[in-house]
C-alpha cells in the first residue's frame, strides 16, 4: 500500500509545459504528481498566453522568474541553473510533441509526455534513439492504467487464472462530440484537424488508451492482423473519424474487438475491458474502476473490491486508500508519475537491471501505440480492409 | 394492458411437434400459449421415444388418442377429425424444421416454427409461396421481442426520439459451450453438427434473435454490406463457429457491430442491445428487460421501467404485469404467441387489411433472418472480406 | 426444473369472486393458475357489476352459465352441480375476505385468498378451526415467495451458509401515493379507508409480503418484540399509515429493520431483502429477482442466477425458464398456484404426511401476518413503544 | 472546477501529530493537503515510537529536526521558530483529541480534528470558547463530504427539487468486524475500549459521519426526538456497539432512519444515502459517489454524473477531473482540507464576513456530532427509548 512515502532519493525538479488554466489535462498531471514527496513543481511554460501562464504559474507556487513564455525559453532559463528542472511533463496539442520532447532530451531533461506520442514511428524510433543515448526516460501518461484493478486483471491473466486467452471485447466511448464543431472549444477542435492531431482523431485521442490497457494485461499476446472501419459521422471531421471499430486477430488465436467514439450520444460508461479464456473472463470499466467481475463459467459471478486482500500482490502493493474508499483517476495518474520518477530516479542510479523489470508507461509503450495507429489507418485507408500488422 | 382476456373468435385448436420432457424449449411454448384463453393443447408427437411422449402429453392433460409418436401420425390423425388442431408448433432440431413445416402447410395446418426458420431461402420462399397459396399463417418463436420495452425502443425510435441512427452495438453471448463438446448434452451437439444444424451454430442459434430484434426497432433502415468473421474456439465445431463478429454498414450510413459466442466464459449479461442516434440513445438487455436506459447527450441519463404511464402506448398496451412488478420472459412469448394467434384468425376472417399492419414475427422475418445467415456465411467463408447484402 | 406437467391426480376446477376487468390483481391468479395443466377457470363472479364481469368471464372462456353475478350466487351455483369447483380464489377487498372464505369453505369448497387475510387473528383462527373441520385448505397469495431465489436464500440459512443470523433489514417501499388521493383510483380509496381496509394501509397491504418472506428465511426464529413507528404523511389517511418503520428483536438476539411506505417518491426499487450472518449474507429484491448477492466476509462478492447448477436444490426444482432467461413475477404466482394446489390434492387424498412437510402459504401464514399487523398496530398506538409480541 | 491554483494568501506550514506509517487515516490527510499549494508539510510528532515517527516523517519530505517525539515536543519546538506550524492535524485515537486540540490552540496553532471530536459536548464547548478566543480555526476532518455530488444533493434541496422534506434513510455499515477481535489490530482495539473510544464504536466512528453528511444536505430540519437501539453481537465490545439503527422525528415531520453496523458481513455498499420529498427523491452511495439517483415520481429514474454541466453550480464549483474521470475519497478530502485552509486564511486576516458563508467542517459541526452520540447513548441505555434531542 502506498502511502505516500518517498521511494525515490531526491524530489524530482519537475517543470511543465503546456497544462494552464484553459487547458482540460493539466490538473490531471499535477493532482498525479505532487502527492508522493516524489516531484516538486519548480518551472512551467504553461500557456501561450505569456502573462497568463506567469500568473498561473505563480499561483501554483512557481517563482516567477521560472515562468516562461515558451518551451525554448524554459529550457534556456533552466539549463542555466544548478537547480534547474530534471524533468518536464508536456502537456501540449499532438503536433507539437515531438518537437518539445527532443528540445528537451537536446537539453538533457527527462520527459514526460501525453498520448498519441507522436506522428509517426520514424518519429518514436528517433526520439528512443535519442533518449538512449542521452540516458533519460520518456514516459507517456497512459492515465488510466495506474489503477490496482488493472494490475489485478494482469496479475490474474498472468496466473493463469483464466485460462487461455480466446477474446478481447474492449470500447472506449462517449457522446460529448455527437453535435457538430461549430461552437466547439479549442480542445476539440484541435483535435479534429489532421494538421494538429495527426492521422486519427478518436483513435489516437482515446483508443491508444484501450491499446495500452490491453498491452499491459496482455503482455505475451502479439495482433498479427487488424481490420478497421472508421467513419465521421459529423463530415467536418473527415478524414479524420469520430467513430471506429477495430477487429484484430491475435498470435494465439485470440480475437479482439474495440470500439471507440465521441459520438455515443449520452453514453456515461466510457471504459469498458472484457478479457474472456477458456475457463474465465475478467470485465473492468473506469466507470466504477474499483470493482472487477471475475466469472468462471458455471459459478457465481465475483465481484472484487479494491484493497481486499484476496486480491493478488501487485494490486495491493500500488492501492492508496484501502477498502471501501474509493480511489480515484488522480489516483491512478498518482501510480503512473510514481513509476515514472522510479524510473527516472535508476536512470540517474545507472540502475539498468531495476529498469529491466519496472514497469511503467515509457517510449515502447508510446511507441506501440503510435504503430497501432499506424495500422488502423492503413486499414481504413484501404476500405476497412484485413492488414498484416507490422 | 393485456389482462388474459380472449380476443379472437375461438381459442385455437393447438398441436406440438418436439418440445418434450427432455427438451429445453418446449415449455417455454407452452407457458406463452396457455395462459390468454387463446391456445388449447388438444395434440402432440412431443418426443422421438413415442412412449414417454405419450406419457408426457397425457400429463399435459392431451387425450391419450391425441398423443402421437411421429408427425406424419398427427398430420393424418388430426386430419381425421372434425375438431383436428388449427395451429402446430414446431420445436425440433433445425434440420426438421422445413419438412415438418411443409406437411403441415400441406394439411391445412398453420405452423409456429423455431428459428433458425430454414435452410435456405429458397426453401423459406418456397414455403412462403405454399403459404400464401394454403392461406395459412407461418409463425417465427422470435420469443424475445414480445417484452414491452422492446416495443418502447422501437416507438421511441419511429418518433424520432433519438435522432438520425448512427451506430447499432448488439450482442448475444454466453459461455455455456466454454468447454469441449464431449459430454455435451444432444441439445448441444445437434446444434453443432452442420447436418441438423445448417450452416452454422451461435449465428442461427442466437444470432438470428438479435437480427431480428434490430428489424422491429429499425424497420427503415437496411444492410447494404456486412462482415462477419467466425470461429469455432473448440475445434470441434468446426465448420460451424462458437464466435462470431459481424460488422454491418446500414444504406443510412449508420454502423452496426454484433457480437455473438457461446465460449464467453462466465457472462450471465446475454443480450444487450444499443441503438445509437445523433441526439440520444437508448439500451435494453434481456438481463433486465424491465428496464430502459435513454440517454440524451447532456441531460442526467434516464432509466425507464416497464408499465410506467410515461411509456409509449404500443409498450403500455402489451404490459401484462404492471409497473414494479417483473416481467420474464414467459411473457414476452406470451405476446408473440397472441400476435400470431391475432394473425390466424384474421387469416381465417380472411381480414387482409389488419393483416396489412399487424405485427408478428411470420415468414417474412424468419426469411430475413436466414438471408442474414447466408450473407454471414458468404462473408465468413471468403475470409471475413465485406460483402454486399443480397 | 417445472416444464408444466401435472403432478397432481386431476385438474382443479376452479373459480374466481372478484378479479375482473377493471381490478388490478386478477391477471395475476390467473397467469398463475392457469399454465400448467393444474387448474381450469370454469365460474366466476368477476365484478360487482354483473354484466361486465358475465362479458369478461366469457372472454375468459367461462360458459356464460357459470358467469354469476355475486359470490352468494357462484356458492349457490355450484353446489347444484355435479361438477362444481373445487376451490374458488377471492380477490376483493379486504373487508370482504372473511365473509367471503367462511361461505366457501362452509360450502365445501376450498378457498386461495388475497392479504391481508382478515382484520384480526380471531377471525383467523375460526376459520382456520372451520377448514380443519371441513378438511379444506386455505391458501393465502403471497405471489413473491414462489420465486426460485427466494427458496434459494432459505435453503442457504438452513444449510448454515451465513452462520447464526443477527442482522435482518427488509423493505417495500413506492412512491405511488406520494401526492394526495383526490383523484386516486377506488384501487387506492379502498385501501386507505379503515373500515375496507382493516387497521393498516402499507402495513397490510405490502408489509405482509415482506413479514412472510422472513418467515420463510428464517423458520426458526419467533420475534419477541417490536416497535412500529407509523405516520400518514397525507393526512386524509390517517389513522392509517403510508409510511411504517419497525424494528424487531427476535428470540436468539437478532435485530431487524423492515420499512413500508407508498411515499418514497420516485422510488422503483421496492423490495429489498438482506439476511446477515455471522459468517455472510444474502441479499435479495424483487426488481430484479433472478440474481442473489451472496457475501462472504472477506471474499469476492458473489452474484448467483436463476437456473445455475451450483444453487441448492429447493431452487433447481421450481426453476421454469432456466438459466439466462428472466422469470418474472407471474413465474412466481405460478408457483404459489401449484403448490396450493397439492396441497388441495393431498386434503382431497387425505395424505396428511404429504402435508405435514408440504411448504405452501396456507391458514397459518396468514394468520401470522394478521397477529404481526395487530402487534404492529398495538406498537404505534402506544407512541411507538417496544411491545412484546403475542 | 477546482485546478490546483492557490486559492489563499500564503501556503499554509503545516503539521501532524499521529497518522505515522501504520496508521490507517494518515494518507488519506495528506492526499488531502498537498495537492492545491494549500499546505506544507513541515512538522510532525508522526508516531508513539519516536525513530520511526522520525524516519518516517523525512521520507515524506520534513526536515529531520522538525520531526518529533511527542505532540507537546512539536509544540515547544515550532513555538521557538519564526516558521512554526500555522495548523497541526490529530490523527490520532479519540481519547487524545481534547488533550492535543487544547494544547495546540494554547500555543496559537489552528487545528484539524478527526472526528468523533471529543467525549462530550461539554469539552466542545469548551475549546470553541478557547479557539475563539485565540481566533483559531478547528476544522473537523468529515472527510466524505467534499465531493460534488453531496454537494449536489444539498443545492437540490435547497432550490426545492424535492418538495417538502417527508423521510430520510441512511446507513454505513460494513462488515470488517464481523469475526471477534482476538486478533484484531490496534486500530480496531482502542476503538472498542470506551477508555480510549469514548462511549461508543460504530456510532461515533461511522455514524457521525451520517449525521454530518444529512445536515449538509437538511440544514434547515432538527431532530426533535431520538430513538437508538444499539448492540455488540461480538460480546467482548459492550457496552459499544457494532450495530445501532437510530430513528429520528425532524422538526417539520419528517423521519429518519439511520443504520451503523461494522457487522454487515461481506457487505461493501458501506454509505447509503436517501433524501425522500413529497415530489422526488435524491440516493448517493459513496460506493459509486460520481452518480446520483434523482427519481421524480412518474418520471424516468434520473441518474445524473459529476461534472456535468446540468447540475447546480455549487457541484460544479468544487469538481476536480471533470465529467467521465472518477472523483476518489481523495478528492473529497482535497475540498474539506481546501475548504479550512480558506477559513484559516480569513481567519488570519480578520474577514469574519468571509467566515460567515464560508462553508467547512468546523466546530460547530464537531460539537454537533457529539451531542448527536450523547442523545444516542442517552436513549439506548434507557432501553432503547424515545428520548427528546437536546
Amino acid at each position: 500500500m502506498i502511502n505516500g512515502e518517498r521511494t525515490i532519493s531526491q524530489p524530482l525538479r519537475w517543470g511543465m509545459v503546456g497544462g494552464g488554466r484553459t487547458g482540460q489535462v493539466g490538473y490531471k498531471h499535477r493532482t498525479g504528481a505532487l502527492r508522493d514527496s516524489t516531484y516538486r513543481l519548480v518551472a512551467g511554460a504553461f500557456d501561450l498566453n505569456a502573462a497568463r501562464g506567469r500568473d498561473f504559474g505563480i499561483n501554483l507556487g512557481v517563482s516567477e522568474d521560472r515562468c516562461y513564455a515558451t518551451y525554448q525559453e524554459l529550457i534556456c532559463g533552466e539549463r542555466s541553473r544548478e537547480d534547474g528542472v530534471d524533468v518536464v511533463s508536456v502537456a501540449t496539442p499532438n503536433f507539437t510533441h515531438y518537437e518539445i520532447t527532443k528540445a528537451l532530451l537536446e537539453a538533457n531533461i527527462h520527459v514526460i509526455c501525453e498520448k498519441p506520442l507522436f506522428f509517426s514511428t520514424a518519429e518514436c524510433e528517433e526520439i528512443a534513439a535519442l533518449a538512449e543515448r542521452k540516458e533519460l526516460i520518456v514516459g507517456v501518461t497512459y492515465g488510466f492504467t495506474g489503477h490496482p484493478m488493472v494490475r489485478q486483471m494482469a496479475a490474474m491473466v498472468a496466473r493463469g487464472m483464466l485460462g487461455e486467452i480466446r477474446l478481447v471485447d474492449m470500447q472506449y466511448t462517449h457522446g460529448f462530440n455527437a453535435g457538430d464543431d461549430a461552437d466547439a472549444p479549442d480542445a476539440v477542435k484541435w483535435r479534429t484537424n489532421p494538421k494538429t492531431a495527426g492521422a486519427t482523431f478518436v483513435l489516437g485521442d482515446i483508443g491508444t488508451h484501450v491499446y495500452y490497457l490491453s498491452e499491459i494485461v496482455l503482455p505475451h499476446l502479439k495482433v498479427e492482423k487488424l481490420l478497421c472501419d472508421r467513419k465521421a459521422f459529423i463530415p467536418s471531421r473527415a478524414p479524420l473519424e469520430d467513430h471506429a471499430t477495430v477487429l484484430m486477430h491475435y498470435d494465439n488465436g485470440a480475437r479482439g474487438r474495440l470500439w471507440v467514439s465521441s459520438v455515443n450520444a449520452g453514453n456515461m460508461g466510457s471504459q469498458r475491458y472484457r478479457f474472456i479464456g477458456s475457463k474465465a473472463s475478467v470485465e473492468w470499466s473506469d466507470s466504477h474502476p474499483d470493482q472487477l467481475i471475475y466469472e468462471v463459467q458455471g459459478e457465481p459471478v465475483r465481484i472484487m473490491h479494491h484493497g481486499m486482500l484476496y486480491l493478488e500482490e501487485e494490486s495491493l502493493a500500488i492501492d492508496r486508500m484501502g477498502a471501501l474508499h474509493t480511489e480515484g483517476l488522480g489516483d491512478s495518474w498518482a501510480n503512473i508519475y510514481l513509476w515514472i520518477a522510479q524510473a527516472i530516479d535508476a536512470k540517474a542510479r545507472g540502475d539498468e537491471a531495476f529498469l529491466k523489470t519496472h514497469h511503467y508507461p515509457g517510449i515502447k509503450a508510446g511507441t506501440d501505440g503510435v504503430r497501432w495507429l499506424e495500422n488502423c489507418v492503413r486499414s481504413a485507408d484501404a476500405g476497412a480492409a484485413w492488414v498484416d500488422f507490422k
